[in-house]
């Protein structure tokens, strides 16, 4: 039996927006509702993510400051932070609230503004997301996040031999899959060259293996699995797993396998009575090149060390075997932080529902997402369906 | 039958603490452990609040942090923030998980380091707080906390009559309980003239009409009803309400009246089948002295009006008919934000196992905690009782 269903899905292209935070996530809100054919009364209660909305434009409690814009004055809200897992531990707890029978039916999603142009300093923004890496250990340092996955993928060049050519590749696929999404930030393909020619961030990634800031809001409708046929297009939700891991890298015996993606992606796996070969597609926090090559080893859809060599042989791009961010993923489509988590099941929605445009794949039937924050220490992994 | 129980509640003493919050909130994690009689490893997941971290000293992603810490690497962890309700509305959370089957076992709490001792800059922080406020109708104009509260409480005395002089005997009272709160910030008892002498901060509210900034933490474990009997001293959770309104003050038709919190209310009370006038004490949201005057009036504890007689009187004192704040409430214990709300669950649940030495109440079978966020905009309520 489904867990629940998500009946309503919305996002906001992802991109540059200087509209306030409210303004921006009732745009995904009262998308998620239209397409759900429902009104705001209709829900019982939010579940909203934001990740740093306090350090970047000094607003926090923006609960029930969005509710209000999305016409749900009153309604209970909690706002969830989990660095970029933000809105996919709203979602998570949004299923299980819904699947208890706490409510009937709930919004959730996120919002995000992290963009220059909106008044977000790029430089100080880096110094905001590196506030979920280690205060004490690794924040003195000097490790932001390029860095932080640098250290991932280099522990996992070490032990497999993925190459930086592999690694391009991953961009080039997204960035091939992005410019078929009408929202996606990045809307052009690039080439391995044109990768591999870059300027180093943080070796061994280049510019063009790394994600950008975006701002951007997504939301989606989730009901019980009970009320699921009295909408048009129910989605099952089969699975939801949640781990976390010690944050310091230096801390974890074996960081290139991120194991809270592991232990969420058994969880969530073990849930739907399915195993990773059962997967028709996949949407993974790709939020550098070498994030993507472990995620889809972690969730099992590519042997490990495969993962590399899996994209550079073309098995994850939308006509491969596995296809993996046929959105364009965090690194074309975008990674307005605390919107990506429900982004990603918005996506993983319109697929399985045969809706994705000119994206969509021709065999969607059961599809994951994972969605990681911080030193890959929060994951949480979904597994979705066609309703059964 | 109650929707679960509390069986071990553990806090710092509120003050100034100048070690990283992971260690803050270890003790109060360990704390609450000890008293359950429990392991980390006996608890399944941990609902945690912090209000500010991110602003105040750039770190986020505390959930495993902090995790990991309090000897529960890997545990599923989700943070929430919802202004100075932040922990209550985790409670809220964990409770329903519990209650749901979700979990069996959680820990519950929050931490936050407020103090100029320990690197936050008084004014500094005096923004920072202010982002639950409005971001752009209300802090462009400087409307910070003193001013959001003196606004509804002006209002209040407009309409009822209350007097500043009322207004002082909260602060008097509370300060009273808190000299026999081994935790309280402030152990020092005062007089109405010392109050009503004291320097404007935002009138009505002169300088001991406000609560302090606090470092600290709090932590409870909840178990599912089932699994209450296997501990040595459950306390039963009844009834959790959660409401929220609109957050500018302009917009709010009544706002002296707390709608949020009269709404929270009804819901707790309902679900534990209770009224008002079954209640034996109550620890309220005290952040500055009108706020209590509101919250004992919207909790129906005294008729609307009455909230500031009643201090004056000495109904609200210990020895009082209806007891409100008997741990010093925020005025005098300290309010160290996203701590707060599960610090009035530790109050809450030592009272009523009559536990709470030298503050204990001669009559503490069935209590309310009131714990509000924001311009009065998010309030979660909940109900407790001598188990069954």
């Amino acid at each position: 039996m489904p867990r629940a269903a998500v009946v309503g899905a919305g996002m906001t292209e992802f991109g540059i927006h200087d509209i306030p935070l409210e303004e921006l996530f009732a745009e995904a809100a009262f998308g998620a509702l239209d397409d759900a054919g429902a009104e705001p009364a209709d829900v019982e209660a939010l579940y909203f993510g934001n990740a740093m909305s306090g350090q970047a434009e000094n607003t926090t409690h923006l609960g029930p400051k969005v509710a209000t814009h999305a016409g749900m004055a009153g309604i209970p809200v909690q706002r969830f932070e989990d660095a970029c897992a933000t809105s996919a531990n709203a979602f998570k707890n949004a299923v299980a609230a819904v699947e208890a029978g706490v409510h009937d039916a709930v919004l959730v999603g996120g919002v995000e503004r992290c963009t220059p142009e909106t008044g977000r300093d790029t430089a100080a923004m880096t110094r905001v997301f590196a506030s979920a890496s280690h205060r004490q250990y690794e924040q003195p340092a000097g490790l932001t996040f390029p860095g932080v996955f640098a250290l991932l993928t280099k522990r996992h060049m070490y032990e497999h031999g993925t190459t930086e050519e592999q690694l391009a590749h991953v961009a080039v696929k997204n960035h091939g899959h992005g410019a078929l999404n009408p929202r996606a930030h990045f809307g052009k393909e690039v080439t391995v060259e044109e990768v591999l020619d870059g300027p180093v961030v943080a070796d061994p990634f280049r510019l063009m293996d790394c994600c950008p800031f975006s701002d951007g809001a997504s939301a989606v409708v989730v009901v019980s699995d009970e009320l699921a046929d009295s909408y048009d297009a129910p989605v099952d939700v089969t699975g939801v797993g949640h781990a976390t891991d010690v944050v310091p890298i230096a801390d974890k015996p074996t960081p290139h396998v991120t194991q809270a993606a592991r232990d969420a992606a058994e969880e969530a796996y073990e849930q739907a009575g399915v195993s990773a070969d059962d997967v028709d597609f996949a949407e993974v926090h790709d939020c550098f090149t070498g994030a993507e090559v472990l995620a889809s080893e972690a969730l099992g859809l590519v042997a490990d060390g495969e993962g590399g060599p899996a994209a550079a042989t073309g098995r994850t791009a939308r006509d491969g075997d596995v296809p993996i961010n046929p959105s364009g993923g965090l690194k074309a489509k975008g990674h307005p932080i605390g919107a990506t988590g429900t982004a990603q099941v918005v996506e993983l929605t319109e697929q399985l529902r045969g809706e994705a445009g000119a994206r969509q794949l021709p065999d969607a039937d059961r599809a994951v997402a994972h969605n990681l924050g911080g030193d890959a220490a929060t994951t949480v992994v979904s597994v979705m369906e066609v309703r059964g």
